[in-house]
């Protein structure tokens, strides 16, 4: 049951994640909290469309919306990226080994007589 | 554009690791290449079915095909993981910040008198 529900977790967070609004919405409240409408402002969209994509972010705990006076302020909450940062790590010996091995060729490379 | 570029990789990649199917299908070519019915023998679905996940996958670079004698083998390909991994591991101070704020609370909870 744990397990189902990390798995579930990491296909919400990579889903969530797997759109450029919702990436660049993360990286506006990486700089802190602000207010819905600020941070929906440089974005070429309806408030509408905009709250659809804070949605998804807050069904993936990305995200946490708290009301302050008259206004929703969001907040990052980057807990649920670790364990999509764990899958993708995994993969880390496999790139490297390609990096090492591309890296091996271009000394072969220069090594060799011309 | 370049960046461009950068951002729809991403997209792909995070759409495409959002499935826990084709996440399977990723952690058996860990093991090597594989013969596509080989791969596709454990999972509850039709041969179409596995196929449109394979399809996906090869879409965002992450699975490569290639036929040897009669049958389809497909073989891990890695390399687009590692800009999904840069894109989420910005985000690692903050979550670790979480954890040291979680763990100098259990300290001074152990240091306070009873």
């Amino acid at each position: 049951m744990v397990q189902y529900r990390r798995t579930d977790r990491v296909n919400r967070v990579a889903a969530a994640i797997s759109d450029p609004t919702r990436r660049a919405i993360l990286e506006r409240l990486a700089q802190g909290p602000a207010r819905i409408s600020d941070v929906a402002q440089p974005f070429a969209m309806s408030l509408t469309g905009f709250c659809k994509h804070v949605r998804v972010l807050e069904r993936a705990r990305l995200v946490r919306r708290t009301r302050r006076g008259r206004e929703n302020t969001l907040e990052l909450s980057c807990e649920p990226l670790r364990q999509v940062a764990q899958w993708v790590l995994q993969y880390e010996p496999f790139w490297n080994a390609r990096a090492d091995r591309l890296q091996q060729f271009l000394v072969n490379q220069k090594e060799k007589p011309q």
